[in-house]
């Protein structure tokens, strides 16, 4: 799995490789573990200049690539990082939520290995959430844990999971079962990687950006109400604000609750319990996450309203604003009994109560326990045709 | 591999178990990841009682023990946590070494998940380093990290891997190559546990013990060379004090340097680059650690007083030492030429150098880098017959 040591190039004679043409920095704020956030467009291809600014002595890196695109970023990566006379190893992995495996964790173990990774490695990942999440709990555990780079190619692991610090793999029937809270030395985002990515799953990364919106930054979701056209047609620059914003909203979570302690890392979660539950009754792979997130934010917010915990408007302009973005706002083949036992078996649960994060307002949600079932039932039920 | 989930005995109408009949509390300082170890006698039948003062809320528990121990200490954690109304599962690993795979450790995600794990279960890891570093990177990584119990049942443990918070598995030809750093909640040491171990192993856990004398503590070292007899005897009162006093070093140690990182902690690792060779040379298995821990500490000795680093009374000390207690004081089978390439590559070597600890007098030592090849080499052939 890992290919042929490369040899480093000798630093290059030409001028160093462009700066990032124009980027903003986010600090997400863990004491000892803080590091930024870079949202910038063009950077990738100066990554091996600036990892030795960002992270002091780099010697080798493992450059953990997503099989759909090592040509297309991955390699520019590498050269990068040839240019700069850092040592580098390539590890592939299969494209899909399946490599998120005991079987993939240990092909990437042994391939690290036989690269000769030490403590003085950094695993630098690139793709999307599978991606991330892998390397990210391999640089967790080999040899007790190596620095990490995200360098996400998808607007969903750029917004989402680069950031924050989880990483690990699925069980059966079990997502994310096990893993580690390992935090990044460095997220480097280029808006660039973008242009790679099919339509379908752009839209599904624009429900994540959606949901910071709803649940923490009431101006940006009319922000997100009146340029919902231009994300549509990624122009460069509202692309950029857009997952600047929400990984601002993300940095300040995470920073109040790394390891989901103290409940407030769980507002992230808002209409993912219902997503969870829609993913696994699907068919994983029949909706996307964003998609199904999507789709769960609607059911929320139908539950919050049944609840009195909101007024009518919320889904009237999160139906909106969803629609505008091309997202999904009902999903006819739903089913709460299938639903339901899902719901209840989810990590998110203790000791057995359902619990929801439910929005009061736009920009504001509060953790609601002890849900009837009968009210999660009419939400669900309401979302097949509204 | 998990027996049938056990339903809670309702609370004994008996009297509490007893107390443990004497013990002593040891705190390893590390912020919000501090914890007691405690080491008593007789205090394994109540650990059930006494797990709720210690962590607080406990539903459920995995005990996660060496199939060695499951009758004579396993059954008796079990019983303990029934009579307090703990639902628990148990998950048996096999002894050995070879327990430190992927695959067993695939076991064990599987074993918890199937016994309905969740974030509030307990992992008590009842047996030696294999049981506690297995259980350990399994308790750190579901649901990215669960509480740890560790309940030593080998000296080797007691003093060494259950404290301090290294947990892990070998990749091939790669010990403890993948892990974690994750400090346990509680460490329970039972000294009535070491009646079930046979004379080779409780020999080779004192090697650990005498480690500390030298490294850290010249008055233990001259304690223990009044105590040596009883020691072998395993006498309770001394033993107690020997484990007591041993845990008290590496709990500082360790609360100076949880994560390897000042370079304080490899001061513990007295010994341990000429063991590991020794171990991997000989074939693992042929040596117990600790035998090899005493046949390196005689190497790095040796080499201490080549390099002019400490008085030859420190070698004649140590060795009588380690030769009352019976432990092996040369190996004629040591070969340099074998050993040299393995410990340029352990993972303790950073870029390449060879790097030890060697001692400067009783009770101090100090990190030595870019030591001779050749020094190295006399070092090891000194010890083939001294």
């Amino acid at each position: 799995m890992v290919s042929k040591p490369q040899t480093p190039a000798s630093p290059s004679p030409e001028p160093r490789s462009p700066e990032p043409r124009s980027s903003d920095v986010i600090e997400v704020s863990l004491g000892d573990r803080s590091y930024p956030i870079e949202v910038g467009t063009g950077g990738l291809g100066s990554i091996g200049d600036r990892i030795g600014e960002r992270l002091g002595d780099v010697s080798h890196a493992l450059v953990i690539v997503d099989e759909a695109v090592v040509e297309c970023w991955g390699e520019a990566v590498e050269a990068s990082l040839g240019r700069a006379g850092v040592r580098h190893d390539r590890i592939v992995i299969p494209s899909g939520e399946s490599s998120k495996s005991i079987q993939q964790l240990a092909n990437v173990w042994r391939a690290m290995l036989e690269a000769g990774a030490d403590r003085r490695s950094v695993v630098i990942a690139v793709g999307g959430g599978v991606a991330g999440d892998l390397a990210g709990f391999g640089a967790a555990t080999f040899a007790r844990g190596i620095r990490l780079v995200q360098v996400p190619t998808t607007l969903l692991s750029m917004v989402d999971s680069s950031v924050g610090g989880k990483t690990g793999i699925n069980l059966p029937d079990a997502k994310n079962m096990v893993g580690a809270f390992w935090q990044p030395s460095w997220v480097a985002i280029d808006t660039e990687t973008l242009s790679s990515l099919p339509d379908r799953e752009f839209l599904s990364g624009l429900a994540e950006v959606i949901k910071y919106g709803v649940i923490d930054d009431a101006r940006f979701f009319a922000w997100l109400e009146e340029n919902a056209g231009k994300l549509v047609d990624r122009e460069p620059d509202p692309l950029r604000e857009a997952i600047r914003r929400s990984c601002e909203s993300k940095a300040r979570v995470v920073g109040e609750d790394e390891r989901e302690t103290s409940g407030r890392r769980a507002i992230l979660n808002y209409g993912h319990t219902f997503a969870h539950a829609l993913e696994a009754t699907a068919g994983y792979g029949t909706l996307l996450h964003g998609e199904a997130v999507a789709i769960g934010m609607q059911m929320a917010a139908r539950l919050a309203i049944d609840l009195r915990l909101c007024e009518d408007e919320l889904l009237v302009r999160q139906t909106a604003l969803l629609r505008a973005v091309g997202l999904p706002i009902v999903y006819p083949n739903a089913v709460s009994d299938e639903m339901l036992p899902v719901m209840c078996r989810d990590k998110k649960v203790e000791h057995g109560k359902l619990r929801f994060i439910l929005p009061t307002e736009i920009g504001s949600v509060r953790l609601v326990g002890d849900v009837d079932e009968s009210d999660v039932r009419r939400a669900i039920e309401q979302t097949r045709e509204a």
